[in-house]
């Protein structure tokens, strides 16, 4: 009997992370949020520290991984390929093959670790000593916190508040690696004081929490500013998890037809999908699927257009997908897919017709997490389940056509700290998640008056 | 750079399970519970499958593990076997070094599994539709609901209500699996109605949780009851991990010196270290340690006796360590060490001097455990606590001794449905639980009239 799990040595975690953007350059630069003008790396110092400026900024195809980061990195990886073979069979597939990448097994339980190691890493190496961030259902804020507790860096987290309340058990997670975290918008920055005083009841986005982040960043000469999503330099860092995938199906002598992620700002899917792009843009026949909730379809209804990446215009403009950077998607349990833009590069890959993108609404995404879990025994965050829905769409389409097909998607992390998600699905406390037309169109008009990038579809 | 990580491939997964049994017998029966005649198979008939009854009287060394369970332990089997070098570093070890068995990447997060599955496996082959059991934690309720999930059975658990109010995440676990839940004592039951008239703010134990689950699955003829600690073909089954174990610290060239598991019924603590115990009963130098919470000191305060298995006197008598069937341990947050007795060959090999116990306090488990969590990234159950807290001990008398030690300890769940727990830590709530003198007293003299194994040390 074959494995149905597919290890590797950790002699085999990679050497180099994989930068799309050598082979995929990005069509227009970042701008300055306040004069309009193409950002250098120095206007990024005060927040970043200059080792991931320069790969934010690089043509380079590969990065060389630090042995420091290796080494922590064997902490967790190589993470296991795992072929679903009793979710094929709870489907009855017979054309389709299903493989998942499972990140989950990271200590904060996501592939958030990836990017948040060697970013704790070169801050501590260019002396800072406190880290500041922003989280959404919390697997971000838990994977800094741990990686700086590996540095012995600070770490402060804005938590945005539907995730604070919903989740409380992430919070303790992050005090347990010693890091500190408040709900945002709080009364600890200009930005959140202006948002509580306008809407007490703001529910927060990660959008509102970025610019607070941001802000007392700014403000401490030993601080930085941690960003888990969106930037170049942490799609870079999660090409571990493609790297890895692509030699492990090499191992069992599978070549993948189609490769799924979920995609909020990004990272777990470009993780995943960028070594696979490499391939593709090399020629291989590879279908590339970012699966996105249907209450924040940034790919799928949003524009491609030059917006701020935080809510209130203290983050780049950026050329990317967008619902326009004051949406406030609804409250669905998949936290960290609530963000009103995208990585550039996913954004740029999807534009260039690489990558297609699709959308489903919240009860659906759960039904196929449930069934997942009672198959195959791990629990999905309420994120990934978009992936496994996704998934099971891939085969079924593979089933009708009777072609043969190799499916592969990131299980990007479990659900242990969201099980109030699955209690309220259970309960029936679910409603299908709208997004108000109306209010997309108010919040793409906010961005009328920037400028456009080259490629822009409107 | 060796690994930090060992792990096995697939076909590693043990063929057989090991039975001490066979290599160290029992010196006294089970009795029944009402005429105190020793058991025999036919008595146990109403409540378990004959395959399972065989595994309990067996004096075979070795039983075959069935086909479709060793594919269902596939699914998370081998488990890892983990150099703890950041934990050796953050301690500053010169002479020991500290290997972990991480069973905490099973489906519900713990080793509970490996005898859920085959648990299910038997039932199923004997035609029972329905799995009855009782929970204390959670961690073997939501083992046996995957399990029961994957075998199409029904399965229905009794929760003790300081868990199931401390941690109703583990409930929705159960339930995600497709179990249902009650809180015990309850009132479904003739022994749960009677103790919450006497009693109507029991926090319950595990021992009233037995006597539920029991006396529901001795009245239905398609049901079952499951038990998921303390009975030898448990123990049977849990010797999986430290057959794995061995393999792994072979590859590796290592000998152990110090082998500890963390004991509530004993069952965790079995897997690992039974495998040992037979090198050590081969003449191997190991030392064994049972680590135990200082509220529910089964093995180092109570006595060895006959003594019911659960609270009421519905459960045979079996001879073991014990506290008095109806001791009610403190609220600790170690939920599934809370119980009275104690696995009788767990307790045969104490009182044979393989193997030794020791019993640690709350607060000081708490402390390793963020210390772990801190420098390895794994958030430990708080059962999981005390093996951390006696490992970092064992390391500290290696070190004052200067002799080079190899130490290896199960690390048997992760915590991430008991963050109450650590923000209860973190938020000082938590005292250091006392077991009271008198109340221990008390519960042993209501054993006072019961026969006395031979080895009775009272």
């Amino acid at each position: 009997m074959p494995d149905r799990t597919i290890l590797l040595g950790q002699d085999r975690i990679p050497r180099r992370w994989y930068n799309l953007g050598a082979d995929l350059p990005l069509p227009a630069p970042p701008l300055h949020p306040g004069t309009h003008q193409p950002l250098g790396p120095e206007d990024l110092a005060p927040l970043f520290p200059m080792a991931l400026i320069l790969q934010e900024v690089s043509a380079e195809p590969e990065h060389e991984i630090p042995a420091e980061v290796r080494d922590a990195y064997r902490l967790w990886r190589p993470t296991p390929l795992i072929r679903a073979t009793r979710l094929e069979e709870a489907l009855g597939l017979r054309a389709a093959r299903i493989y998942y990448k499972y990140e989950g097994v990271s200590p904060s339980g996501s592939h958030k670790p990836n990017t948040a190691v060697p970013q704790a890493y070169y801050n501590r190496e260019d002396g800072r000593r406190r880290l500041i961030t922003e989280t959404g259902a919390g697997q971000w804020g838990s994977s800094l916190a741990f990686a700086c507790s590996l540095f012995a860096l600070e770490c402060s987290v804005f938590m945005v508040r539907v995730s604070y309340d919903h989740k409380p058990y992430r919070r303790v997670l992050m005090e347990t690696y010693g890091g500190s975290v408040v709900a945002s918008p709080s009364d600890r920055t200009e930005v959140g004081r202006r948002i509580r005083a306008e809407h007490p009841d703001s529910p927060g986005s990660l959008g509102i929490a970025i610019s607070e982040a941001v802000e007392v960043a700014a403000q401490d000469p030993e601080a930085a500013y941690s960003l888990g999503s969106v930037l170049n330099h942490v799609m870079l860092h999660q090409t571990v998890i493609g790297q890895e995938a692509r030699e492990q199906l090499a191992l069992v002598g599978e070549t993948p037809d189609v490769v799924i992620g979920c995609a909020g700002g990004g990272s777990n899917f470009a993780g995943l999908a960028f070594p696979f792009l490499r391939d593709k843009i090399a020629g291989a026949d590879i279908e590339v699927i970012a699966s996105e909730p249907a209450s924040c379809p940034t790919l799928t209804r949003g524009i491609y257009a030059y917006d701020y990446g935080d809510a209130v215009g203290m983050a780049p403009l950026m050329p990317m997908h967008t619902l326009g950077h004051d949406f406030v998607p609804p409250k669905v349990h998949a936290g960290g897919l609530r963000y009103h833009g995208m990585s550039p590069l996913v954004s740029h890959a999807v534009n260039e017709g690489l990558v297609r993108a699709e959308a489903y609404a919240q009860l659906e995404c759960f039904a196929a997490a449930v069934q997942f879990a009672r198959a195959e025994g791990i629990v999905p965050a309420p994120e990934t389940s978009h992936a496994i829905k996704s998934a099971i769409e891939a085969a079924r389409r593979a089933e009708e056509s009777g072609r043969e097909q190799v499916i592969v998607f990131n299980l990007s992390g479990h659900g242990h700290f969201d099980m109030q998600a699955y209690a309220d699905y259970f309960a029936g406390r679910l409603a299908d998640d709208v997004m108000p037309e109306d209010e997309v169109e108010r919040a793409l008009a906010a961005i009328g008056g920037f400028p456009k990038p080259p490629a822009a579809v409107v």
